[in-house]
């Protein structure tokens, strides 16, 4: 049994670590902490917990994390990366934020406005998305677990980077989420009757998971990707949709192109290609930590559509955290994953 | 392993029996049917299920069901009865419909305007509410699995009613619910742009859940309780929220009352009563088998309320089907029921 | 023209104040404060008022108002009795909070634990039920505009006991609101993440509505009544409805409370009882002044139940309050408030 | 007093057309009709009308329309073509559905898989946008009522076609829609169980509202324009969020592109441009017949990004109705259009 720790327990991506850690077979949860709520019940702040468990919470010093094999970081970016200094070298970290994902640090510094972590602690993170990182996250002893807007994007725009099947450098992703992407941090954007009926972009060109998503995308091309990309906001809690149009090399077709997908994609769990015809929905995969997937080509003027849909808080989040987990310990990838999602 | 058969498999309540069978360790889901869908893939129906299960759909005909130890029932009322006369005997029959869960033939017709099944079968029927008839389950040939709406408000006021704490024969019982609660057929009282942002009562007074209630209420208080039930439609997917009321005997106050109620569940894993002070919330147990409840005494006016949660597709159907089926076979009560409620 | 001016004008009874007084043919919006955006221009902080309206925000210093007629009060409680003292005496005063509501200012301390407003100011206010206070209103100077909820339940239960048609000095009011009533301000429990999906009862038997709601019923009742008072919250942004119990005295039935109801209120544009067996429904009032209500008797039991709706935001907040201005102005009571609902 | 007449008066479009004419000070409606209600009075389809107007349905017979001056159709695609044959010549008509949008009989064909109107009544029709053909629109008999992608989509690029601003022939449209412009039919897409907390693509490559937007684009840019249009469901009511996409020509930047838009429509009411940086939403509009919108320049990229938005119920059927009603008789095009959002 793996003994675990969460920083940043009660956040949105730290209660459903919680929930998919509390069920899984290899893992004991030994250590919470939370800035907020240092010396309550866990189920204090999450009453629905109670008959689950119910650890008393700690604060970030390291040495609440002694004898802790594995620690999840689940973090606004910009605190990730002192406090993975401070941690013993033997404790893993599977960070959740941001702080580990862009190998460039000024890259970093631009988009995020302040310090990259040390180069030390950069050098030892590894990307983590599972489906294109397997090898390297196996012995990584910090794991970037990715964003959720990057996660459904890459996972469905890396096929057609890796084939060839795409002209041109530059592709659109126009991206939908649920709030709950948003975290639990108050504010008017995240405000019931600000969100609730309505539906908005923000951020557009300007998203900090962009150069994520071209860093990734341009490693699978082999060739320098750009991005325009557009994120809404959904009026439901979770799930993200992401809409990627790029144009289609002669020689292609929705035949051709799904085959490709359905082969690349052939020894996967957790990333589906959906039949023709047959377009993701978000709610297929709530609480789970699948992808599913289609594509459409737009014959009548040569684009090729892809869609893709993940919930955030699992594989956008704590799920693909878990799996990256399984990998780092030898279990299973799915140990811990085997849920289905409810319908309705 | 044992040998499990759905009827009527693709309607909400089935593919949430589908759901939670499909991971459960000691069923296999043999048969499924369907009368709209006989001889198409159960992912055909439900894409999301393409991953896990993809059985065809067959239809009611009993001979499907050679070789099947436990069937599940979950169809619109009036069909149970007819189709559990063909079964073979020795299939054992949990059925989430209404048709074996009056005792009384004619309550049965007066409320539903249709004939009652055979006094045969009635009389092999148990109403399969673990935690009050857990015995009598154990046995059984057919379980009657309860009403969403019946099992929060009985579990809700049945310490009330063992105990004496109530005066007077007739409570009032005000209950919400989520509008899967209405099922998968089409109707104007379902379509999302009737039924979103908007919130009303429905069937006050004469909804089918009511005798149901009294005679299980009327059991437990050994004597006749009456109640008026007044249904709520919430523009949410899942839950189930019951708010009964009734008058204090004198010599209790909150204090003894939570004491009772402690008391009464304290054995029981999927009934919780909630720390003082904290009222439970739908989203608390989505996706759960739990009943979550508490009490509060208004000292102004002599009244106890007690406020219970479920959510009805899981304890108000497909889950305590599941957990009657541990009773029937002797697997531990809770197992395939560990999931944690998905919070937010 | 009366010159108006709004103090608390951001917050969604402000806001909502100011879509209706904008279209007001016998008003004109002359001054907007607000604590937090002094020297905004309303469109800063409301985008979608842009093409309506374009007023520079003030603080609340009464040097603002001068010249003003009439204003509207949109504020927390506890700050209007202090406001209301310093601004000019031939100002009129409606306030939408809960300052002045109270005729008996140790109840309002013992509710609100804080100091009610000087007697010189209380004894100039009326509590400004047009329906049921329409005389006292006319000359008023300070117009308590009623709460949300009591609006919705003392309209419903009105007539009820103004009629003997009930027994008993207690009755259960069962009530569900929106998220909007909640207002703008930043809380958990208005957090899209946690509404969202989700119902719950809150304040139970504490809620600090109950003595308003008591007050007005014992006045019309002519005797003392207390009322349990359950809130819920509903997962919609606006919309109440209220659910109310009472037992039927003897020799009254549905038909006999029916005609009851339609003649109490048959002269009132605002308040209509829907046709037998209709029950209303939220969203056919929403963005309107009307309260839409129905009667059921439960034969089983002898129980009454009347059930009401109101738009919270207008004919429980705003939509009232100009109802009011238009008592106080002599215009028609309608004026400015003929808008018809959306539906869907 | 125009006398209005309304053929499909229980739809979505329908029950619109109802709550903006009840209003409007230049129009009395006569006659409505519904296939499925005839001889039931609208308040028993719509029990929220009581109050504001009860007239008896018909059915569509062309002597039901006798000395009607004005008739709106709201009906699915298909069925206005033959009826406008047989109504009277001095009747105007505005149609809401398809049948009349598209000048090209073969595109209607090969898109609607039906035969198009008759030459004659094509020739008389006219496209009614108003911001585009206010002159045509003035004298016309029939009004191709636009529908509601197009005309958040139309309104977001005319001024982007009509500049140069863009290069290449085809652009990308990403538009996410609320439930309501499915209609009230039921069907499994608009069952709320199955929308609610779920997020999808539909129809992409292939809806129906392409040709229309390619037919008024092309015209605008004076050369053929082909879209890929991908719709999107949104888990609302009400709303349309248009999210276009083109390249931008060399010589342009954000400034000078938001120049030139705040020019093209510096005289129209209903179209404004929000200031730079605020991006508009859907609930900004909701009610209204209001289109809002921003320009976005991506300059990594060269990409302008352009979002509108409008009510799709509103500006994006209904309301677009009763502007045209408007110009086609003479009154001032903002009549029984004043109301302002709801918000929140």
């Amino acid at each position: 049994m793996v003994k675990v720790g969460i920083i940043g327990a009660t956040g949105y991506t730290g209660v459903e670590l919680v929930r998919l850690l509390a069920n899984h077979p290899g893992a004991t949860l030994e250590v919470l902490s939370s800035h907020s709520y240092v010396g309550k019940k866990y189920s204090e702040v999450y009453p629905h917990m109670l008959p689950h468990l119910d650890l008393q919470m700690v604060d970030d010093n390291p040495d609440n994390f002694k004898g802790i094999d594995q620690v999840f970081l689940a973090l606004p970016h910009g605190v990730a990366g002192s406090l993975v200094e401070k941690l013993p070298a033997e404790i893993k970290v599977i960070d959740l934020g941001a702080d580990f994902r862009l190998a460039n640090p000024r890259e970093y510094e631009e988009w995020y406005e302040q310090a990259a972590p040390n180069a030390k602690e950069l050098e030892q993170a590894v990307y983590g998305l599972p489906e294109l990182k397997r090898e390297k996250i196996n012995g990584a002893r910090i794991v970037a677990n990715p964003g959720c807007y990057p996660t459904a994007t890459i996972l469905g725009l890396a096929p057609a980077l890796a084939s060839g099947m795409l002209v041109g450098d530059s592709l659109i992703i126009d991206a939908k989420s649920g709030v709950s992407g948003a975290g639990r941090g108050l504010a008017l954007g995240s405000h019931f009757s600000e969100v609730n009926e309505n539906f908005k972009a923000y951020n557009v060109g300007r998203h900090r998971h962009t150069p994520e998503i071209e860093q990734e995308l341009s490693s699978v091309a082999g060739r320098n990707i750009t991005v325009t990309f557009s994120p809404h906001l959904v009026p439901m809690t979770r799930g993200i949709l992401s809409t990627c149009y790029g144009n289609l090399a002669s020689g292609w077709n929705e035949t051709k192109v799904r085959e490709y997908y359905q082969e690349f994609y052939t020894k996967e769990k957790f990333v589906q290609l959906l039949p023709q015809g047959i377009l993701p929905q978000t709610k297929w995969v709530q609480g789970t930590n699948y992808c599913l997937m289609n594509v459409v080509v737009d014959e009548r003027t040569g684009r090729l559509i892809i869609i893709s849909v993940i919930d955030n808080l699992v594989k956008g989040a704590a799920g693909q955290a878990v799996q990256n987990f399984n990998l780092l310990w030898g279990y299973p990838e799915d140990t811990g994953l085997l849920m289905l999602p409810q319908i309705p």
